[in-house]
């Protein structure tokens, strides 16, 4: 059974590479959910949306998120109540509205997140288990030059335009793992750390109370892909956002912020001349194509990882 | 001032024709919210906004109810959420849906229904005052043959199709008439009990406490229209929820509910045999065209009623 710590864009891109590896029924994903956010009273899971629509391909491509063939009716007609508080910044459309919709009703039916997810599954007929980091709320919040803001105000709002001075996870401390989620990390054959944000999309997932422990127990078997290439996120301010708060911008201030849980980190070959650095870090290290907006190279990204992280029980279900 | 207590289409429209022949500044709507509910997560508040589209000419003139030019896309992609528990019988159009997100928003951030209600009127431009009956939470509970109902599982779910053994409003006790609505029926110079389901739009308001003395002590400038014609409701379930509670659906039956606060009854030319029954319930009788349907009676029905509510200040502004 193959985990991936999964946060938005980057996370999905490689989920899809590795269903095109492994059977669907021997992965899990475990996603970050300190993006989520209420609208409008509407429960929105943001990174698990991504997952779900990216892997059962209904992703918009371009914007890469949201849904392909996407209308926009209720949002311009929001604008309407713009004068009168509506939040006119966040853009649901039609199609993905109803995901919302449905989610907040179920939750409000006292579903958990969990089973809620796990019904988001069925309805878009994917083979896989995604498991929410947690049940309970946790949202990110993010300290800026402009004061603390909500994870989507400084994301969306202010386009993660304005410098950051810290991040918390507010509720982490209340928050319990989701069910399966440490039972998953400690019988994995192999863990994969997605390529997302360390801070605040991988961040999240580590500080819910024993996941991070769980991985250190399992770091032979954990792996990372590097969300860093040539010094830049390829998506988002994960870059701005490392220096900011002290770290490199670089593939090896992510092999250090990594090492304690992670044993092997993948760079991309634009880093290849950092592999060293790497390894001083104290992980080992693998060079290899990983932007994965390119065809086929989904899928060879995870086999890589699949093969690093040693699971002789996996080597033999390699598609 | 003029007061309107108010249902759904029949109210809405009686209120066009009344904005056609008095000023709009001097009209106060008091507005049934025991249909109110929450889909998904989201507050709707059916009367309310059927009036506010309907008299800021938004409304789907066929439909009755909802935007003319609706789209459904939302609505339709919930279908995939159909087996996972997502309720599909109760439509919100993409455009609608904004007005309820907007709304769910405000109420989440301690707004009352009246001050979201006030904001409603200014988004849409509409200048009379439009008075939710009350801002806590009241829900009409149907009693049917198929056990109890939620007002809009009753009308929207089972299309008002199964036979109706009681009626509650469910948190009427605890309600407060909202702000405004008794003072505007203390001082009104007249007041119009709307053609609207006496049982379950203008018996909620008249249960608010306080609401029915009110009109009682008020009941010389009281007047309603019938909703009932020749024996038959307009629109909706009316006329069998008279029946199957005991009361007679005719105008006679609507004279005998009313008279305790209605002091003249506007009923139907097909009805006009019934005008003695109607004046031997205890109620004045006119005789007029009632069916709003056709151009140009809206206005004369409010006249009408206008005049005979006998408000002398009220004459000098008929336009």
């Amino acid at each position: 059974m193959i985990v991936a710590i999964a946060g938005g864009v980057g996370a999905a891109r490689f989920l899809r590479g590795l269903l095109q590896v492994v059977p669907a029924d021997e992965v899990v994903a475990i996603v970050n959910t300190g993006d989520d956010t209420v609208f409008h009273g509407l429960h929105v899971s943001p990174d698990i949306d991504t997952v779900v629509y990216t892997t059962s391909g209904a992703i918009d491509p371009e914007r890469g998120w949201g849904l392909a063939g996407e209308t926009w009716t209720a949002m311009s007609s929001l604008q309407r109540y713009a004068d009168q508080g509506a939040v006119t910044w966040f853009n649901l459309g039609d199609r993905d509205l109803a995901t919302h919709l449905w989610r907040t009703g179920r939750l409000a039916e006292s579903a958990t997140l969990s089973e809620v997810t796990e019904q988001l599954r069925q309805a878009w007929g994917l083979g896989f288990r995604i498991l929410p980091m947690t049940d309970q709320r946790v949202r990110t919040m993010v300290d800026t030059t402009n004061g603390e803001l909500g994870f989507q105000e400084y994301f969306v709002r202010h386009q993660h335009g304005v410098p950051v001075t810290g991040v918390r996870f507010d509720g982490i401390d209340r928050a319990v793992a989701a069910p399966g989620v440490l039972e998953a990390i400690a019988t994995a054959d192999a863990i994969v750390v997605c390529p997302s944000n360390p801070i605040v999309s991988i961040g999240p997932v580590l500080a819910v109370p024993g996941v991070r422990d769980a991985l250190i127990s399992r770091r032979d078997h954990v792996v990372a892909v590097s969300p860093i290439v040539a010094g830049a996120a390829l998506k988002g301010p994960a870059d701005r956002m490392l220096t900011e708060l002290g770290h490199e911008s670089s593939v090896v201030g992510v092999a250090r912020l990594y090492a304690p849980f992670v044993s092997t980190l993948i760079i991309d070959d634009a880093d290849s001349t950092s592999a060293d650095a790497v390894r001083a870090a104290g992980v080992d290290c693998i060079v290899t194509d990983t932007i994965m907006s390119r065809p086929g190279v989904g899928a060879a990204l995870a086999r890589t990882a699949l093969l690093a992280a040693r699971p002789s029980s996996v080597e033999g279900h390699l598609e």
